[in-house]
């Protein structure tokens, strides 16, 4: 274990407490908070700030980079990337699959992170050596499902549109070797993955913030995540996630090709 | 008011009772609950059961119409229509945007419904004079918002494939002229309308038992819904929905065009 499950516990919930009240927030709720921002990048802004005055409380030395407040750095060779509200268009149109995402780097590697969606009440964790869901039903151990190949797999993305140039013709391929797609689905997919729910999450043109807190959750629960050339994802970019090393194999050949 | 909300309450609730604990019900607890069955089937017609039983225990003279079971006839002039899961691809992929749907038609026409989401715990719901949502956070009443213009519309469809034919191309320019676009909503869509987060849902190859429900819900909040053509959607076919009459006829201008 890298860190506490009960840390990244008050981080979610000390976000929460800034984006939940802003969600679904309109007319007077709304101008009331954000004097001036608009909900959503006013829950971002605050939801940071409280995540981040954790993070320098309990760990001093570590590097921090968030995507609204930019780079603290560190001497610890730990750095914590904060992405407050993942899928900003789904929760400026209500939609619940949004979600805060803090990961933990070290050395450079991403090793433990977390997903935290405050309506649902649902925290998908990895503090570095498991992966866990915790939300309505109960607690339980992450762990994706055995789907081999991509004739059986079920396959998210945020958007086609997200995919330019050449890469679009990519995806479509895999989506049309797929069984089933589902789109608008932001971080919420990753989690899904991790759940066992889905097998596939395939995406374009991300930010660091976007991916570092999800790369562990996908990697503890048995899933395999890389960007489209297999190399580690860290830096964002094309990231395709699998819940099998066979899955993401057969997809990554038709993303390369 | 046409039907007690505290009916449609408990018609929400027995479905839950049937769809929730096969929701992301994997390996040997969907094993244990189907028998022979995969769980969204299972679910599906579990839960359809348990609101006919009530529905005819309560009005044994009106009409049944349900995806599962079809169509018991009636004599009181009013008619149940019933998707228990509307959302299946979402159910199956562990995503909470599925739901319940009942709806009431007197007459031929929908005047009362509801969408329960039991994941999210939210209720969407029309007793054919007001529209409500109870749900995290409380009870409200539902209201669309004023969006009068495409240009700063925020527009929901399941999933552009669904489009066939020339109707790919109607939907495209409206999706092109919108201010931002969702998919894989569903149901949810319409109880996002409903609730001033979304000004647009446009769908196409619907069942009556898709849309009866949501017709109510829309309406009492100060939607429109019809068919492409401007009439009554109760048959379901190609629909839209929009927050503002105005809102309403510059998109069906262009899917019409």
């Amino acid at each position: 274990m890298i860190v506490e499950r009960e840390f990244l516990r008050r981080i979610a919930k000390a976000a929460a407490a800034e984006t939940l009240p802003r969600f679904r927030a309109h007319g007077d709720v709304s101008n009331k908070l954000s004097g001036g921002f608009d909900p959503v990048t006013e829950a971002d802004r605050m939801a940071e700030r409280a995540i981040r005055a954790l993070i320098e409380e309990q760990f001093p030395d570590d590097a921090i980079l968030g995507e609204e407040f930019g780079i603290k750095e560190g001497t610890s060779g730990r750095e914590w990337v904060i992405d407050p509200i993942d899928g900003t268009r789904a929760f400026i149109s209500g939609i619940p699959l949004w979600g805060t995402l803090v990961g933990l780097k070290v050395d450079g590697r991403a090793v433990a992170g977390m997903m935290a969606q405050p309506f649902t009440g649902e925290l998908y964790v990895s503090d570095g050596s498991a992966g866990f869901y915790e939300g309505p039903g109960g607690e339980r151990r992450l762990a994706t499902r055995k789907t081999s190949a991509l004739a059986q797999a079920t396959v998210c993305t945020t958007t086609p549109s997200l995919f330019l140039d050449g890469k679009r013709a990519l995806y479509d391929a895999v989506e049309a070797a797929s069984q089933l797609a589902r789109y608008g689905t932001d971080c919420y997919a990753y989690a899904m993955l991790a759940s066992g729910n889905v097998d596939l999450v395939i995406e374009s043109g991300l930010q660091a913030y976007d991916i570092v807190a999800l790369i562990p959750v996908v990697e503890a629960a048995g899933g395999v995540i890389t960007d489209w050339q297999g190399g580690r994802a860290e830096q964002g970019g094309d990231v395709i996630a699998a819940a099998t090393p066979e899955l993401h194999a057969e997809a990554l050949a038709l993303l390369r090709s």
